[in-house]
This record gives structure tokens, sequence and C-alpha cells, in this order.
């Protein structure tokens, strides 16, 4: 039995760009319920924008981007590809994301040559339970309070992923007035399966790294990040892509929030494969700021 | 007694940059006993002209960067300003810096408005004996092996900071034949002392935070990366800034290596004031080869 929900639109659709010139992309415009455009959505627009324009045998292995603007999902975004640097082993490009004639988001990549590599080494995985032992994400929130059962419904018609939870999310306790630690742990994969090229993978994983992650700041304050009481918003974002993956199988996203103050939080991730190889790491920065009322 | 090593140029020299127009800045050459230029010093100075364009109410909080070529440390470096974006809270930059009308580095760099924040929350820092507790770096090395005896006089006479260490570092763990779990702690703080303004302790944390990092690597594998056997370079940098410091006090930067493979390396740090609070957390991925020999 499948249990990925009835996606309007693909994780493929949604990254596959329209050529309008050479290194200049416009990504397709879809129907949403939210009014900005959703960050990992355009990051990983971005990237494959900057993927098409380099040598296919060079894998992304890193990523570093800021959301200047909100971007209106309303309309299309347009990528214009800057050819940095072609290097013997390394290659930098840069993305400009623009609506209105406006900047709302500038990516740089580094993509690398095959290279084995001398030395190995990675932190290890947690022990989680196996996403196939764990009900689907539909059924797990159908016992949950109404409002998170409603943002659930709202994550699932949304984006184009399958979601599992190894444990409780603190957005749980923070609805019961409790707090938790700074961390949350889920398996995603992509609802649909997806090309072999590599920078189809590494592009889902960025998709799927802006969902959930700024969410694990508010759990020691034992708030929801993200209601009408706190409000969130991108600054930045950084993805280190280590060794190979799918992201149509499952991938254990380890999240945590190392800091937050001054309206801001910071948060990290770290992506395993289910054999416990990490696969991405993920640093985010973003505006939160509790809504005061007149 | 002071125990600064004397030094050629202080930290403030180096981050004083010549104007050459608006948005145009020169960096100073040094006596340099390298061939490259250091990674910090550059990643600073971009810094540096990045907040010379930015209302000085507004402070750094974050900076993300790529190193794209080798600089030449004879020659200055020249940091191209573009002023992406001027909002309502936030602040962006982006910084070019060019040698020979090519570019070696680019970084974008955000700046906030003061703001209080509703919550505040942050990683511990692990007990490591007090600064002023240790003897000089200079009197530790003094029994270390003449290969790392050698190495830090080499930091010591480039890099105006002061420097203790709470633990032995790995590195000498290496020199004896030793692995050790990839993780390093180092105390720092610049020779001399620094203006007011933070600007200044953010770029001289920034300088800081490209030293030692990429070595941290090398542990569990017992070798010593950056000699003549293990080539390293920097790839990528980004620092988030969090709360107040001076880097002219003691700041203790915990290093830990996360993910290495495919000829890199990813570290990254925290830095902590004496009083245990975190003020800023740095990323980098490295090129980490070993040499091999016909």
């Amino acid at each position: 039995v499948t249990t990925a929900p009835q996606q309007a639109v693909t994780l493929e659709q949604i990254l596959d760009l329209e050529p309008l010139d050479r290194d200049l992309f416009r990504g397709r415009t879809r129907p949403t319920q939210t009014l900005r455009t959703f960050g990992g959505e355009v990051a990983s627009q971005a990237l494959v924008a900057a993927g098409r324009t380099v040598d296919g045998e060079r894998g992304v292995h890193s990523l570093h981007a800021y959301f200047l603007r909100p971007g209106n999902p309303k309309a299309p975004l347009i990528y214009r590809v800057d050819r940095i640097r072609d290097g013997g082993s390394f290659t930098t490009r840069r993305v400009v994301a623009t609506q209105s004639g406006e900047a709302v988001f500038h990516l740089s990549a580094s993509f690398q040559a095959p290279e084995a590599g001398s030395f190995h080494h990675q932190v290890p995985q947690l022990t989680a339970p196996a996403p196939d032992q764990l009900p689907p994400g539909s059924v797990v929130m159908a016992d949950a309070d109404p409002a998170n059962r409603e943002w659930f419904s709202l994550v699932s018609a949304m984006f184009p992923l399958e979601i599992r939870f190894p444990e409780e999310l603190p957005r749980f306790a923070a609805a019961r007035g409790e707090v938790r630690p700074p961390r949350q742990r889920i398996w995603v994969r992509a609802a649909h399966r997806l090309p072999d090229d590599p920078l189809w993978h590494a592009c889902a994983a960025t998709y799927a790294s802006d969902l959930f992650l700024l969410g694990t700041s508010g759990a020691p304050h034992g708030v929801v990040i993200g209601t009408k009481d706190i409000r969130v918003a991108s600054l930045d974002h950084a993805v280190w892509f280590h060794d190979p993956f799918r992201a149509d199988d499952w991938l254990l996203i380890d999240m945590e929030s190392t800091w937050a103050g001054h309206g801001r939080a910071l948060c990290r991730s770290s992506f395993f494969r289910q054999d416990g190889v990490l696969v991405a790491s993920v640093v985010q920065e973003g505006m939160v700021r509790r809504v005061t009322r007149a």
C-alpha cells in the first residue's frame, strides 16, 4: 500500500525549470495556500539553475544563500546564473532569483569533479525507529490537537513529500503548554520517484531542508513557530552535500537549534541515509518574532 | 607580565582598509612567510569593507563566503562592495575581492537593526580551564616535538593573536602516531587592544575563525593537516554572530569536524565568552588531500 498523500504536483515538476536563454531560467507557478513563496522551493530551483550550467560529471558539494525579500507565490521567479569560475577541480556558480525586477534571493554553489579522497569520517547517527516500522504521518496526526492536525494537512497538501515521525514533535508538547529541548527528527522522502541524476536528489534534499527546521527553535520556549503569534522567516540557508543518496528513499533529518536571541534563531540539521551514512549538513538562521498586539 | 608575542603588525592594522572610492577598498600588504594569503585575513577584510557601507547602528549577524582562487600575499587585495539591500530591519551586502583583475573571494553578509528579541537559548559551554590559569602557548610549545614547535613559532609570528591550550592538541598525538576524536579547543584573543565598535570584534573573530579549524579533521586519521604530505585549502566559510563580545578578551573556540570524504572536510566551531555565553558559530569546508609522490 502506498501512503503518499495525493499531491497536485510532484517534486520533479517543481524542479523542472523552463530555460529562457543561456544561464536564464523561469520557475513554474503553482496553486498554493501560502502568502509567501516557500524558501525551500526557491533554494532548490536556484540550485537546479546553477547545476544546469555545470558539466554533469561535477557534483554539487555546497551552497550558501540569502533570502532578501518575500517572494510572491502567484508570480514566476526568474533565475539568472553567473558563471563565477570553472577551475581544475571545482566550479563555482552564483544565482540571483528575481521577481518584478527585484532580487528576492541569491545563492552561491560549488561543484567538484569526482574524487575518492584519502580520509573518511562522520558523526554517528543516533538510533531511530526505521521508517517502515512507523505509521504514515497522516495516521499519527489523526490523534493530534486540531491546530497541529490542520497544520499537517496543509503540509501534506503543499509539499510533495512523505513524512514519518520517529518521536513526538516538540510542537505537540508546546500545544499542551510543555517545553522540550530544541531538537527534533523526521524521516522524509519525495512522494514520487525522481530521475537518477544526483543533481535532482541534491535539489530535493535542499527543498526538504527548509521544512520544520526553524520550528525546532520554539521547543525550549513551549511555543509553536510559524503561528499567528510567532512570525518566522528564513534569513539564510547553507547546505553541504557529502556522500551520494536518493531523496526518493527515506532520509532521517536530525534537527537542532543551537542558539536564539535578538529576534533570530540558528538551527542546523544532519541528513542520514537509512544505513546511517551522513549525506548532507544544513545550517539556517531565521527571523523569529513574537507578534505584539495592540 | 604580558605574554603577547612580539608582532610586526596588529590586527587593527590588518583590518584598517584604505578607501579608494565609494564602496571600493584596498587591503594593505605585509611581510609574510606564506605563499598564499591567509583565508581569515581576506574574510575579515571583506567584512570590514561590507561594514563600512552599513549604518553603524546595524550589527553584522552572519556572513557566507567562498574562496575562489589562492590569493598572492605580496600583492594588495581590492574589495568592491555591492549594496544588495537596505531593508526595514536587515541590510545585505556582497563583497568581491579581486587581485590582478580576477575574483579570488566573494562574501555575502547580513546586518540587523538592534532588536531585543523574545526568546533566548544556546548550547552549553563545556567546562574548560580558565585562560589565566593556563601557561602561554609558547611555553607549552617549548616541550613539543620540533615540527610542532616550528609550526607554532610560525603561527605566533604571523598572527597577531594570543593562544592558550586548555588541552593537548590532536596534532601532538598525531606526531606520536596516535589518533584522536576530531575535536579541539583553544583560547584566543587579539594580541593588542581593539577599538570599541563591535564591527572590529566581529572582524577579528572572523580572522581567528579560519585558524586551526580544518586541522581538526586530521585527528581521527592521525595526520597533521597542512604539512607537506597533507595539502589543505579553505573552500567556503560561514559565520553567525550572536551576542556581543570583545575579541581582545579571551574567547574559547570549540572546534569539531563532523565529516570528511572525497578530498574534503567539514568543520564547525563555537565561540564562547569566558562567562560561557555563545557569541559566534562557524562552519567551514576545506579541500584536504594526501599528496601522492612519484
